[in-house]
C-alpha cells in the first residue's frame, strides 16, 4: 500500500501544493494558487494608502486560501484517500513576518489595524528597514555579541529584528497589540496543528536564535532601544525546535477543511530554499546546493561550526538535522537578466525574436551562448541588487567595464551571466578558504534545469561538476520530504532526512563537466574580477556609495 | 562693391563649398555632394578584394567631383561674378594621406596599383597602423626625442609616419613608387594651385614638423626602419607654410573647370576642426574651442610653448598665426550616443518615441534632460572609443558603475552624457594646470547647435561661460577666412585671420552660464570621476588591457 505526504510551497507570487508518494518521490498532483493580494508595493489593497518605498506586503488570507484550495484539489486529482495521506510539510519564503494575537489572528484582520500597512505581512523583500539593520548590526558589533560572527558581521534588513523594529518605529501601536511576531512558515504550521511550534531554522537564520545561547539576552535589547527590552519574552517567546521533527498533529477542524484525517502529522516549518537541499539529494558534507532563481542561493553542510565570515549565517539543524548548515547568497540572478530585458534589451533584437517565434530572453541568450570565453572583452559586477557578504554591501552596484563600439548587446548580456558565475566562485571559494569542503554542486531552480549554458557557464568558471536537481517544484517536494520524515518510520514515513532524501529526493541524469580550455580563460577573467570586487568591494575608495548619496 | 570667399570643406562622407561676403560672414550659398565612393571599409569599391579590419580608405577622385560640381553651382545659384570672388580655402578631415607621383597623380588612379588598398586615400580614422604608432612612439621615447613631448608622449595611428610605415609594411611596392606621401588638404591646395605647399597646421598636428626643428633627422628613421632613412629627403619634401598665408594662384586650366576667376588666391590647407577655431571667433589666449561632433576636439591659444602633458598635440601657427595651438580629443561623443541607440535602447523607448512622433534620439534627450543631477546614481567613463591622453590609451575602455534594479534607460543614457562632460572637464583642467588661461569656451558641431540640454550639463559640469558658434557649417566658413586672408587687405580681403574672424566669424547670442547648485553636485560626482579615471587609466592594475587580450 503507497503512502503519501502533501509539500506546501509558499513562494512570493503564489502558493503550491503537491503531493508525492514517499516511496519514489513521484509527484502526483500538484496545484497552485496565485495570491489574490499579490505582492503590495505600491498602495495598501483596495485602499487608496499609498505605501512607502521599499514597502513589500502581504495579505496572509492568501495563505489560508493556498491551503483550502491547492489541497482538497490535489486530493481530488489524484484519487488518493486521505488515510494514506500520513504527512504535511511547509515551506515558506523569509523572512516573512505576520504580527498576530495570542491566537493567531493577524492583526490586519482587525478593522482597529486593518488600514496600517505595520499591520500585515511584511515579506521576505520589504527592504525598509534598512537604518534599523545598520543600527541592529552597528550595536551587536560595538557590544562585541558572539552570534554578529554567525551571520558573516552583517543583519540583513530582510530579517525577522529589524522588520520588528521598522513597526515598533512606525506603527508603536501595532507593536505594542502584537502578541507575537512570527514567521509564516511557523503561521501556517500554527495554523494546521493549533499550536506555536517556531523552526530551528527561520529562526536560526532570519531571528538571531542559536540552538546553544537562545536569543539574544534583554539587556542588548534594552541598550538598542529601551522599548524592545522584553521582544523575546514578550513575543518570540515559543518553543523551537529542529526542522525535521514533528510539529504536531493536524486539528480536527482544519482535517475537515482541507479533506484530511484529523492527526496526520505536520512537520516543523521550513524556508523554501532550504527545503530545496534534501529535495536535490544534498544531505552530507561535500556537497553544496545552488539555487538559481529571481536571486542565487548557496547551501552547504559540515559537523563542524566553523566561523566562516562573508556568508549570509550558519545555523545548527538548520538545514538537514545533526549538520550545521552554511548559507550565503547573492542578491541578484534573474532578477538581473529581467532588468536588462526590460531596460537594455534593442528595438531591433526584440524584432529579430519576434520574427524568429520566440522569448526575447530566449533570443538574447541564443546569441550569448554563441560567444566564446573571453570574445566579449567585458568584466561585469553583478551587484544590481547589492552585494550579501560584504560590510556595507547594500550600498554597492552594478558595473559594467570594457565596452566599445564594437561591443554589441550579446556581450553585455553574456557578461551579466559572466559576473553571476564569478560571484558564486567567489562565495564557494570563500566557503573553501574557511575550511568547508565543496566537492560536487547540485543545482536547482529555474534557470539550472532550463538553462544548459548557463549551467555549462557556471561550470567553466567555477571548475567542478555541477548536476540539477530533478524536479521542477523542488522546495514543494523537500516539504513533502519533511512531511515524511515528521509522519516517521512507524506511520510508514522515514527516521531521517537523510533516509527520505535518499528515496524521495531527485536528481537529473545530466553531470556538466568543466571543459578546461573555457576554464582557462575564465581563471584569468577571474581574476580581474576579483582585482575589481576588491576595488569597489573592500577597497578605501567609496564611489559607490558616494554616487548613490551624493545629493545628500 | 562687396567680395566674396569660398571655403570648401572636405568631410569624412562628403564635401562642401560655401560662398562667403566677406564683409559680414554672410553664408550666400552651399553645395553638398556625397562621396561616390563613400568610405571603403569591408571591399575595395567595385571589387571583391576584401579590406583587412580597421582600414578606412577614399578614393581621391571624389574630392575632384566636390570641387568641380560644388563650386560652379555655389557660383551660379548666387549669382556673384567671379571677379568678386577673390580667396579660396580649404579644409579637410587629417590626417588623410595619399601616396602620390611627382606630377601629384595618386598612385591608386594608376592601373599598375588599382587593385592594391594602399594606393588609395588612408582616411583619419583608418586604424591599420596601431602597431607602427607603437614602434614609433617607443622608438621615439627610447631615443629621447623632443618631439614626442609635443604630442602628449604619445604618437596616434591616425598620424602620417605610421600610415606611412603601414604602407612601407604591408605594400612595399606602393611605398617605393610614391614619390610624395601628402595630406589630402595639401594635395587639393596643390590641384588648384600648380604647387606643392604643405600646410603648418597639418605638417605639425600630425607630421611630426616643428617650425624651427623641421622633422626629425634621417637617423631616427633610419634607426626605426633602414628603408625609412630618407622618407623626409625623398618623399615629404616640400615646403611648408603657415596657416593665414596665401599657397598660390588658381590655375588657368582650374580656373576654367570651376568657373573662377585665373590668378584667385588659394590659402595654405587646414584641418577641419581647426578652420573652425576663427569662425568661432577664438582668436586670442584665454578662449577655447570646444567642437563636439562624432568626437570631441578641444582647442587653444597662447603665445608661449608649454610643455602641456597628456593632449594631442600642440602646433606654433597650428590654428591662429603668431600663437601655439594646443589641441586635445576626447575620442568619443556623438559616436558615443549613437553607440547607445543602436545597442541598449530598449524596445519600449523605441515604441513610445514612435507613438510620439519623434527620433528615439530626441525621445532619450528629453528623458534624460528631466533628470536632477545625481539622481541617476551613476558613473560613467567615456572610452568607448578608447582614451587619447593617456598613454596606452587606445586599451582603454568604456564604463558604467553605479546600476542597480532601479536603473532606467534615461539614467543610463544621462550617465553617458555625464561622462563626456566630465572628460571634457578633466581636458581643461589639465590646459589650466600648465598654465594655459581658459576663461570661456565657445562650442561647435552639431550637439553644441542642436543640444540645450547637454550644453547647459557641459556647462555646470565645467563651470565656465560657453558661447555656441553661429554658423551650422562653421569649418567651411573658418576655410573662407583662410580665403580671404589668403587674398589680403590689398584685393579686398583681410591682413590678419584675427581681423578676418572679427567680421567674418559668428557666435549665438545665447550664452551658457554655470547652475551654481548643480555644480556643486557635479564637483562631488566629478571628484568620483577622477578616482575611477585614475584607478583604470593611471592605475597599476591592467584591467582594461587584459580583458581585451584576455585569450592571447
Amino acid at each position: 500500500m503507497s503512502k503519501y505526504t502533501i509539500g506546501i510551497d509558499y513562494g512570493t507570487l503564489s502558493g503550491r501544493a503537491v503531493l508525492v508518494d514517499i516511496a519514489n518521490g513521484a509527484e502526483i498532483a500538484t496545484e497552485v494558487l496565485e495570491y489574490k493580494h499579490g505582492v503590495m508595493d505600491k498602495v495598501l489593497y483596495n485602499s487608496d494608502i499609498k505605501l512607502p518605498r521599499d514597502y513589500a506586503l502581504q495579505h496572509p488570507h492568501d495563505y489560508i486560501d493556498v491551503l483550502e484550495h491547492c489541497v482538497p484539489e490535489i486530493i481530488k486529482r489524484s484519487g488518493v484517500h486521505k488515510s494514506d495521506i500520513i504527512g504535511i510539510g511547509i515551506d515558506f519564503t523569509s523572512c516573512t513576518l505576520i504580527p498576530v494575537y495570542s491566537d493567531g489572528t493577524p492583526l490586519c484582520f482587525d478593522e482597529r489595524f486593518s488600514s496600517l500597512p505595520c499591520s500585515y505581512v511584511k515579506l521576505w523583500k520589504d527592504h525598509s528597514s534598512v537604518e534599523e539593520a545598520a543600527l541592529l548590526t552597528n550595536h551587536a558589533r560595538s557590544k562585541g555579541m558572539a552570534f554578529i560572527e554567525r551571520y558573516g558581521g552583517n543583519i540583513s534588513p530582510e530579517w525577522l529584528v529589524p522588520k520588528v523594529m521598522h513597526i515598533l518605529n512606525n506603527a508603536p501601536e501595532v507593536y505594542n497589540s502584537a502578541d507575537y511576531f512570527i514567521e509564516a512558515a511557523d503561521w501556517i504550521v500554527w495554523q494546521l496543528t493549533g499550536k506555536q511550534v517556531r523552526s530551528s531554522c527561520t529562526s536560526g537564520y532570519k531571528a538571531l536564535w542559536h540552538s546553544d545561547d537562545g536569543y539574544p539576552d534583554p539587556l542588548f535589547f534594552e541598550e538598542l532601544d529601551v522599548r524592545l527590552k522584553n521582544l523575546v519574552q514578550e513575543k518570540l517567546n515559543a518553543p523551537v525546535q529542529s526542522i525535521g521533527t514533528k510539529a504536531g498533529s493536524l486539528t480536527k477542524e482544519m482535517a475537515q477543511r482541507l479533506g484530511l484525517q484529523e492527526g496526520t502529522a505536520v512537520a516543523v516549518g521550513n524556508i523554501d530554499g532550504h527545503c530545496t537541499v534534501p529535495a536535490a539529494k544534498v544531505t552530507k558534507p561535500g556537497e553544496m546546493l545552488l539555487i538559481l532563481g529571481t536571486s542565487a542561493c548557496f547551501m552547504t553542510l559540515d559537523e563542524r561550526e566553523l566561523d566562516v565570515k562573508e556568508i549570509a549565517g550558519y545555523v545548527k539543524d538548520g538545514m538537514i538535522p545533526g549538520y550545521f548548515g552554511y548559507e550565503a547568497g547573492q542578491a541578484c540572478m534573474g532578477d538581473h537578466f529581467a532588468w536588462y530585458l526590460e531596460n537594455m534589451l534593442p528595438y531591433s533584437y526584440k524584432k529579430k525574436a519576434d520574427e524568429l517565434g520566440i522569448s526575447e530572453m530566449q533570443y538574447i541568450f541564443d546569441l550569448a551562448s554563441r560567444l566564446e570565453p573571453g570574445e566579449n572583452h567585458l568584466i561585469a559586477l553583478d551587484w544590481w541588487n547589492g552585494n550579501r557578504a560584504l560590510e556595507g554591501g547594500a550600498d554597492l552596484s552594478g558595473t559594467i567595464v570594457g565596452m566599445d563600439l564594437s561591443t554589441k548587446p550579446e556581450d553585455i548580456f553574456r557578461a551579466l551571466v559572466e559576473a553571476t558565475a564569478y560571484g558564486a566562485r567567489m562565495i564557494i571559494e570563500n566557503f573553501r578558504k574557511y575550511g568547508l569542503n565543496i566537492d560536487i554542486i547540485h543545482a536547482a531552480g529555474g534557470i539550472a534545469e532550463k538553462n544548459p549554458f548557463v549551467m555549462q557557464l557556471y561550470c567553466d568558471v567555477i571548475g567542478c561538476d555541477i548536476k540539477v536537481s530533478g524536479s521542477p517544484q523542488a522546495a514543494a517536494l523537500g516539504a513533502a520530504i519533511f512531511g515524511a520524515v515528521a509522519a516517521g518510520k512507524g506511520s510508514g514515513g522515514y527516521d531521517t532526512v537523510a533516509q527520505a532524501a535518499q528515496k524521495m529526493g531527485k536528481l537529473k541524469d545530466v553531470v556538466y563537466k568543466p571543459d578546461l580550455k573555457n576554464k582557462l580563460i575564465y581563471d584569468k577573467l577571474y581574476d580581474e574580477f576579483c582585482t575589481l570586487f576588491d576595488y569597489f568591494g573592500r577597497g578605501k575608495n567609496k564611489i559607490m556609495k558616494n554616487i548613490k548619496n551624493i545629493k545628500e
